[in-house]
């Protein structure tokens, strides 16, 4: 039949990169007005969804369409991650000019694939526009044991704040990405963490199955952003031993403590444990190193310590699109 | 707490608008990475997905707020309705200009809150961004009996094929806000299907409920676009009688012959049914009309008749983002 459109080529393009074998828990993606997914029983399923806009979250000529394809999942997954939750499946809403239909859209699939592939996340639907600049909406499934999910909301005052890996190396990649001629390349750590985000799966698994964390949340807009969110829900306030944040040391120590503090796109996990548990919090899980950065305090507001000085108050200098430029 | 962010403020007020009260089914909304869904036992989840964009979908001087609010819901929730489910809550993905953050912002919400309530699918979460544009991304979660979805595919020669409703109605209602002063009223029926689209989701849970369908899909793009993909879907061909397609009455009648062809945004089904239970096909269900338009043919094409004349091929001329101009 030769009625089929253009749309219909594009939405079978992205099928075919993904490859007809549908999994039992998936009968149906692509070609319908729906997917359909069957949930575990035993389970809560884990909703959310992200945008990555051209212009406010990436680049066109910093950004490679492979790089594209591989963070527009990585970076929604991160939140299943967040939560302990295991990832499932994914939606694509994509809209992209015309003349991105060809080896920008190749370059694009093979990206996502690859991320779908080692984040274990399936492909399940989505839909296709056409538009001036590419727009992203990535929805990602998740489960998780009915009753396990870490929230936000748990962190309880004296709790231990620990985050993973290291802090600000994503935003420190961004810089050296700007003062870049050309596409960006995953050249060194910086540059690899911002183009190629690996979210904390497996960590915030092994995490819930300890049951060892009273409140988590993944690091996106930054420290600075995103602890006031955890400490907002928890109704706390929180002390943050500046000296040892895990910060970069591929920057000068005063840039370092700034990135780590402020640097948003890291997508490591921020989280609290009972004092009384602190000791069972390892160095690390698989190699993925866990730092005690400071602690939950009943004081509404957050703190900033250092060895020497005074403490001072924290404001947040993280991502916010809606901010007053 | 003070260091909230204007995207937090945001969020809030979305969630606000939409009651703290939150349902047994859906333990955790708004204010997590993601929100908690329980899947009910015995059945499958219907993932979909739809982009609601300015200047694509719609005019920001021709679609008030309200109407976008409405929209951009109710045509999510036609996919669920098309496979004979039930909606169960959804995700908003919204990205707008800073101006359009208070009055707009709040009739919006009002469309969309009085859409969300009549459909019966409750807001579960979503992500917010800055952008000059409105942006749109609609995530709609449904469910229906294991087994049960109606999908494009099984549509076999000699099945007569249906529509509900009017077709065209929708279109001529853009040509009518399109010639309008100011902003569009739903003013007569043809400005009301297109400005407030109601899903046809009684109908399709009736359908499923009753087995008498083969193929089903909704009506976004128009008859000529929609038909072939469920054609393609099943490896079928139709043939459809041009003189009782369900056209409008306000247009001349060669117009409304194009509009019922052509015409998208109609949200109406599309299903088939096997000739022997054609009979069983009530005239109405719950008042909304079912019309006989054709059948499904082994030769994969589509033909045209009308009473008088020869078949004719069918040329989409339907939605197509992604056609030359």
């Amino acid at each position: 039949m030769k009625e089929m459109n253009k749309e219909n080529d594009l939405v079978a393009r992205i099928e075919r990169a993904f490859g007809a074998v549908r999994k039992k828990a998936l009968p149906l993606a692509f070609g319908d007005d729906g997917a359909l997914w069957i949930a575990r029983p035993g389970r809560e399923v884990i909703l959310t969804c992200d945008w990555f806009l051209e212009g406010t979250h990436f680049l066109r000529d910093k950004h490679s369409a492979d790089a594209v394809g591989w963070k527009c999942l990585a970076r929604a997954v991160s939140d299943i991650a967040a939560m302990g939750g295991e990832p499932r499946c994914f939606l694509l809403s994509l809209a992209l000019p015309r003349e991105l239909t060809g080896r920008w859209m190749s370059e694009f699939l093979r990206g996502l694939r690859r991320a779908a592939k080692t984040l274990r996340c399936e492909l399940a639907g989505g839909d296709t526009t056409r538009r001036d600049e590419v727009l992203i909406s990535m929805t990602v499934i998740g489960e998780v044991k009915r009753g396990g999910a870490i929230l936000r909301s748990g962190a309880g005052p004296g709790d231990t704040i620990f985050v993973s890996g290291t802090l600000g190396e994503a935003d420190l990649g961004l810089q050296q990405l700007r003062q870049m001629r050309g596409m960006g390349r995953p050249v060194n750590r910086a540059l690899r963490k911002h183009l190629y985000p690996e979210p904390r799966v497996a960590l915030g698994q092994w995490l819930a199955k300890k049951k060892l964390v009273t409140a988590m949340m993944d690091l996106s807009d930054g420290l600075s952003s995103d602890l006031p969110r955890l400490c907002e829900a928890s109704g706390v306030g929180a002390r943050i031993e500046v000296d040892s944040l895990p910060a970069t040391g591929f920057a000068r120590s005063q840039d370092a403590r700034k990135l780590a503090l402020h640097g948003g796109d890291d997508y490591e996990l921020l989280f609290t444990v009972k004092k009384k548990n602190e000791a069972r919090v390892p160095d690390d899980v698989q190699g993925l190193g866990l730092t005690r950065i400071g602690e939950i305090t009943r004081d509404r507001k957050i703190v900033l310590q250092t060895a020497m000085g005074k403490g001072k108050l924290l404001r947040s200098g993280g991502w916010d699109p809606f901010r007053e430029p």
